[in-house]
């Protein structure tokens, strides 16, 4: 039997962008989502956040990319239809999805709300879904997923500032509790100042830990004091203020993704002090044992958070004013949106526009 | 003023063998301790185990090390005398000292009862003392040390195997209960089978914890499924056996202080799995961050323990009658088992019996 056309594998018609190939274009694309199941939600999408992900995937740079590839998981938007046994949502509700759209909902990980280390978690986009059809994401004009993996959006929070928090906010407010990390009157450092990184200060302030940024750019410190709020900035090329810093952090949520040294990271850490990687440089890290032997510190590590954390964060930030700073832009920049992520050219996410600049051609 | 020699520093002549030079050969050694102070106990030592540190110690391979230096941090003995203001021991009790006399009493560690995470921690050999003096350890016949710092030893234990303790035992005991892996029905890997692992083998069992050895040597099996009551045992080389254990691990208490791959490992870990390293690898080891983000891992250290919970690991051992695998061995016998310890020809500690065979020459 010949496969499918993408757009006839489903009965509900979807338009959207999406990358042919590995120079990760993005171009219009006509496929269709599953009808909506017994508890599944269907909703209108309205933004997208562009996360760097999207940009490694549509380009194939982890090797794990098919095509037609239709990124975006930082989806927002309002429902539109629900199954006969959804009890969470209604149509008109705000809601969202992240990063995932499937686990086995069985296994250990799945029973204690971790869906996201789950090994059959299905991703929102470039995944196999359980029926073989691949998984679309979010730079589409529909979406449609079983109630669980549906984050509901409090009418508190404008809904594209929201988007990103799907992804980068979970990714960042998912460790700092894990590693107990959000005790009011710690001192948690946070590396690289990006989408990640400016979540990052904005949770960790909202629970009441004094932050401070550590860059290699000294241009950012006014950024990072003054706009986003973090109580202090380190230059990480600055010997004698990392010197002076030595020591004195609870925790530190390291974001960044390319490769870079984490002696200097794990010096500025207190007895017991916890370094998380929550970025996936290519390359092994250097890490050098005896500085965690002398103080008892860790290494550890952490990827996006399980379904019930998800909405816990977004509560906290509808609790907290927290949201993510935006450039909305419309479907048809997201190419030169990708090339300026590319050069860390965005302050902190775009997000794309996809209820005013979708337009199916059906 | 002319530094004063080793005997003169001190009211209290002792006697003990030390390292003159980098090639490590131990020799008798006249010397000086410091009169029994208020805080103070004095104890004749009847044993003291050899640690593969005091190795690279005499060796000088840290950089570190002062001659004359006598080593040993492994020591135990009978109480001879005790300051007016000493609280907690009598003359007659058993005792013991480990690898720290001193810390400030002050820093936030020392007031958590983590003196051996202290900055100015004083180590029991080979380090400046209070009063700048050097201190000299167990390899000798009289031992000093502030009561803060002296273990007492239940009548349960026999002193010798227990000696090993003070060092090897507090070493694996201690990230164990720090890292949460001492509940029963955990299931915690070990490896490497020497000293440290041989010990981190016995606490963990006698914690309730399912054991499994993990090492380079097939030939390690029977020892340590039949002797040393582990419940199972992966060969790290064999593929398949290490593909079949991937994610059953809750922890790993990793001994091995030479380069080794710390990929396989994480492996073995479950979701929000714990690798400890308590050996030093003197370069560092290569940390890839993907696999530690993709089940929340992590990868930890730890050094030796405080006082408090030294105590409780020597009482732990006495309850469930845990006590190192030794070969006594005279003073004499010390250059020749240095020899062995660095072909790991031991099984698995030696300790010098000190109170036979150490003869002032005054």
């Amino acid at each position: 039997m010949a496969a499918k056309l993408p757009e006839e594998e489903h009965p509900k018609q979807a338009f959207g962008w999406a990358a042919r190939d590995e120079s990760g274009v993005l171009s219009p694309f006509n496929f269709s989502r599953r009808a909506t199941g017994e508890k599944d939600v269907c909703f209108k999408v309205l933004y997208c956040g562009m996360c760097h992900s999207d940009l490694h995937m549509v380009k194939n740079e982890w090797g794990t990319s098919t095509y037609p590839l239709v990124p975006g998981h930082e989806i927002v938007g309002v429902v539109s239809e629900v199954g006969s046994k959804v009890e969470k949502f209604r149509v008109g509700d705000k809601v969202g999805v992240g990063c995932i759209v499937g686990s086995c909902r069985s296994c250990h990980n799945c029973t204690s709300n971790l869906e996201n280390y789950c090994a059959e978690m299905i991703l929102t986009y470039g995944a196999k879904n359980y029926d073989g059809t691949i998984t679309y994401g979010g730079y589409s004009d529909i979406m449609v997923a079983d109630e669980h993996f549906i984050v509901r959006i409090p009418d508190a929070l404008p809904l594209d500032a929201t988007a990103p928090l799907l992804c980068a906010g979970i990714t960042v407010y998912s460790p700092l509790k894990y590693y107990g990390l959000d005790k009011p009157g710690m001192h948690v450092g946070v590396v690289g100042l990006g989408g990640l990184g400016h979540m990052a200060v904005k949770f960790a302030k909202g629970m009441g830990v004094k932050v401070t940024v550590i860059s290699t750019s000294p241009s950012k410190k006014q950024e990072a004091l003054g706009h986003l709020g973090a109580d202090s900035f380190l230059v990480s090329r600055d010997q004698d203020q990392m010197k002076a810093a030595m020591g004195t952090m609870d925790g530190i949520i390291d974001t960044v993704s390319a490769m870079h040294p984490l002696l200097p990271l794990i010096g500025l850490l207190k007895t017991n002090g916890k370094l998380v990687l929550v970025g996936a440089p290519e390359k092994p890290l250097e890490l050098a044992a005896f500085p965690l032997l002398m103080g008892r510190k860790m290494v550890g590590g952490s990827g996006i958070g399980g379904m019930e954390e998800t909405q816990e964060m977004i509560n906290f930030a509808a609790k907290h004013n927290i949201t993510a700073d935006i450039e909305v832009i419309p479907i048809e920049y997201a190419n030169t949106a990708m090339e300026r992520i590319l050069k860390a050219d965005v302050r902190y996410r775009f997000v794309i526009d996809i209820g005013n600049t979708i337009k199916s051609t059906h």
